[in-house]
């Protein structure tokens, strides 16, 4: 049985909480109850892991290494500065899919970047809780081999 | 029934045929057959459209008022300089998804911006003919009202 | 008898139906009548073309030599990046005036810049349909040697 | 009766006599007395104001509150750098029109930018003399209801 | 009774120790005197935290919600890159006052940005020791309804 | 007898009518009774000036010398570009603080650079009226000798 | 025998006609006529083709499959933007040559850029007319293998 | 005879007062004194200006048309983005020669650029009082037809 | 006995498993052995620390206060943001040698810039674990006074 | 007779050593050779120098005035620094074709851009040993009138 | 008696020959033999040297030392990028005055910078043959003292 | 026996004499005695160069090919700008370690980029002359194959 790791970085603990407006109303909670499912229809086993610690991500990545087979990552505002997070992911070839709530590229300019990104199999932002269920379905495409990552 | 109109820019009329090693080697053709059969599965009507031209992808956006629910968009080369096919997609104001089969941040520089999506749902990159299958669902769930685009 | 060719860029045939927010609710074809009309006020003739092709544009540019005496040009959001129409504009030499509904200046820093407006005999924007009556008269003013295009 | 106030930034002083190559022969006297006419037939009071201080232009900007309704400014160099004068357009909320004798996008990088225009209602440029009439009229429009400013 | 609390970034446990040339000789415990002796005789409780870790700040920060009135943070050399904390800020809604020992504007370039001040009610810099004081009291008023925060 | 003189620059004189949005409903004329009643609880003499003219702001800066111990100054827009009030401020060497009402990183861009803060004591700003006060009591901390100014 | 495909871009049928001082006097058609005579001497067929419109350029590129050996292609103002030319070129993988007519490098700085060049085998400026028929040679050595294009 | 006016910009007036460690200890007064003495010996007429307001100078420049036969102007601050003052420059077509006390070169990145520069006939910076001398001897030359101003 | 601490930051607890196409086979462990060999024949003590905490390795740094006499510091990709790294390093005072095991300006455009580097002694990059005995030697020539660290 | 003189600039005297995956295995006497038979067959004398040194290339450049009718340069690494290479071209007044073996613009960024380009008639790249051969026929071309060097 | 060397850098020997619509029609030679009378009537002693490479100028500077007690440098292009000359005036700690026959401001925006003038007393420019010897006078009251240099 | 050639580049003559407030009071002659010394100790040939010629620093680069195991390289000011010498390295492909006295990323924005770095083994700093003697035992590991140069 396959297994997919699900990483939250900073402040998606407050989802639901946090800027409603901005990240929608759906708590992180309910987004890890949907992935469960998910994982189940799938036989795949779903794990999470939330930190506001940059630090405490990375040794989760490392952690990750003969036990997941694939990475479904939200960095957070680390997207865009976290070279650490960046080296992380290819230290452990893992695929790894970047996810993101809200449309990174309709807010503030430093959004724009993601200094992970380049690391990834790829990249899906905008969908809300969506993300996270189409970059389950990503990853699991990977997996069968349905979807190379060169 | 909802109608899903799939566009494509310039030079995917070549895909399976050209550089396989970034594009992969499924042709326009078999993706879109995929897409049809998905359309089947959800009862939504899918169609499609591929042009070299720039101002052909916008006349079709604007046909695309009235008829079609949700449009998704692999802009092709045109995703990096475009303003004018990104003024098209917010005149229509129907929802969007920009897709691309290859993960655009792993690539040239002048491939990481978008001019277009700041204007669309979301993004979706990096899983090849997956991308088109990811962005159908997001649009479906677009459309069923599961994620709000703001 | 003098000649204006007005030609309108990508999305302006939605003038009216295209975020009214940013460009009013007046049609492309009311400013092309009330145009027609100052036109007969002014014993000129006034003929129109709108495209969403760049090439279209182009085209109409060069066909303009030897039967336009100037052009009046809302290039839309080619403003911004169309090299190609700013050498069309050069090459055929007839006065041109640049027209923008909206006050570029007051929006995205994109549309801050006209590669097109140096090869132009000057610029006008903010007034709405407003904008094409002034340019229509700063064309007459050329035509008549009030205004110098040097 | 509507009031219109003329406004007239640096060197503009010495119309006429500075680079007539550039901004031509026309002196500030006869544009002044061509917008007078302009006025009368117009019903429209036309007042004039010109100075190298950028302080005694903001104390003139002030004292348009609640006697000109609308302002037609001419900055001078200080469009490219005069924050306190954007700040005191936006500060009286008087609809103004930018003018500009030479086409400013034709000449040297830095005028390309204009500090001011953001908070004016529109900008017109390159027609001389010309400008100013243009500018007059726009205001009128903008006075009649006939173009809104937002 | 209203409750404070005061949050210190990376190196400021080392103040007093630390380069007192440019950060003065008072120590952070003799800061924290101060501002509860200023707390008592204003009647607002005042709570410290400092940390090295940019996780714990954001997880401090998260936890101020519904016991804290009022942030006051030097985030240190935090200030120029952690977008995780300007989030954790935004995503609290708790009224926060950035300060500064050093005038920051007279130091390396990469000091004049903050990424966080964007989302306090505002910053104070320069001032040594006074600047916590300074800060203690601009968000006095701010609770105090004297300063809106917008 | 301590004395402070308050140095307001352009469009300061508007406040209260000025974009109450942005600086709030405040008078400076209020502001300035404040900081008079708070100068008589501190035994300093507070004398005040405010202009719209750069040149009068540095010739009052240099009457300064000799006579007023610290300068409180708003430079208003003159704060993103005049380099002649800066050099003012170093020029006659007494203790000076920057106060802005409205938190200037949370605004446009070119608001976030400070031409003139590097040659001053310290910056305060986002705190409105407060910003005075919180101004004048570090001007007479710095006074009084509990702030070094370096 | 081999054959070569020669394109041009926007406003190169005013060849002659447009801007003399820059581009020379020498028509399009006088240019071909030029080539069709080389090619004869060198038993190579040559084929032209011009268009005004990007997608057209595209279409004929990808035409060129199979059919044509060599590209000798003046992308005219597309040069500086069109990403999805390139993107073309790369497509169809037949060694192509660009050319311009007038020195590119001692005209504006925009046309110091080409984002077509780096996926060509070489790149020829500043000779006239002459360019195309150096490029012919460059084409038909690299043709004869006496020139490997990597 | 000749005559030469010498102009000073901002806080030029505090020479020998201001920073003596950047601009030495000699005042304005002993500069012109040593001026007047080189126009006796030189049987030219020398006058002096100076001001902190920018319109001053301006002002001033315009005044020296028909007057003066030479410009030597020390700009202080406004060196680096008084466009204002370089119009004015322009527009009376005197031979005008930039002069600073110190090296501007060695000093802050700002201080590297001067927007008045590019229409002086020269520039000389770094000697102190001496720049004023060797800028007189300049402008002497230059009358004398030794130097062509272009 | 002098003591050297050598820490190690973020990913580098997988060297010789991690990418070895750029960090070579060697695995941390051999190179601490390495280094405490090297110790052993200097007669000096070695301590060792990895973390992928950015705050764990300011901590550390803090407490290497008066108990180590110099640092051999690897900060992975820290190295390109940690600006709080470098003012760890500032507080203590503790002379610091910057090592890399790969050449960083061989390889992206993020690794050329170190922001830690001007707080060091110097740097070592480029010689794999080579680099690391290296450094240590450097430091051991600063403690033995044979290398001045200004 | 006609004298052409071909000049060589930093290590392309290791031709056909130096890296040939870039560069090619031709050496550079065999291209001098080639470029001698070609001379013959044209009836033009042809020269040959290379140097490592900058100053000797000016030297040999200042040396041609009177001598060589056309010029054939390869600057090497100097294309993109040597200002004082781009001065003797211009000082001199010969006709100059710049030639590079690779195609710059496929290489690193820095190799993009030619400080010696615009004061060339044009530039060939990317034909390995043929694009001497071009730039000879295009010097020919010069030489004869075929093409005019503006 | 004091000795003082004119050093001159690549080009200038072609002076009067080299664009004399730039650098006007007067010889290096000229330019010496005015400074050689200048130097007699100051009883200064004047020598000469010009190269056209960068290190035979490094050389020459280094053999100034305890030779020459002011060094008079017109680096030509050199001006622009030699960081070695740069670093050649800081290491013999001669007085140095740069000076450039044109107004380097007016002209290419790449000879606006001088990366020697830093280290230079001070920079004159624009005044021909007249910036020689304005230098010469500028060296010969730093030696009397009359202009110190830091 | 292995060789390793020394090359020192512009004004590194000076060491000792030149700055010591930088680059220390050691001459170059100590270093390589010193050198000398180390190669004995280690049965390895050592060489030295030093010339502030650019192109002499290429030729003896170009030497080495044959003759040299390694290059120990401090290029001076060449760092920063020379191509030329970056080329030189790349092609006769000897194991170089480019060396600096003093800690570049302390001191000016320019000498923070090395143009030759990218082609080296790696790169040592700040460690005055110790920076050879590590150099020295840097480049002795990679030719004893215990460090790898990729």
């Amino acid at each position: 049985m396959k297994s997919i790791w699900v990483m939250n970085g900073p402040n998606l603990n407050l989802l639901g909480i946090r800027e409603p407006g901005v990240y929608g109303s759906t708590s992180l909670q309910s987004i890890e109850e949907a992935l469960v499912e998910e994982g189940e229809r799938n036989s795949v086993s779903v794990t999470f892991f939330q930190s506001n610690h940059e630090g405490a991500l990375i040794d989760r990545i490392h952690e990750a290494m003969g036990q997941a087979d694939g990475i479904l990552l939200n960095p957070g505002a680390f997207t865009h500065y976290s070279y650490a997070i960046r080296d992380a992911i290819s230290s452990v070839s893992i695929p790894t899919v970047e996810v993101h709530l809200s449309n990174v590229h309709a807010r503030e300019a430093f959004r724009h970047t993601s200094v992970i990104a380049p690391v990834c199999a790829g990249q899906i932002c905008g969908f809300g809780a969506g993300s996270y269920k189409l970059g389950f379905h990503a990853l699991l495409d990977i997996l069968n081999g349905g979807i190379s990552t060169r």
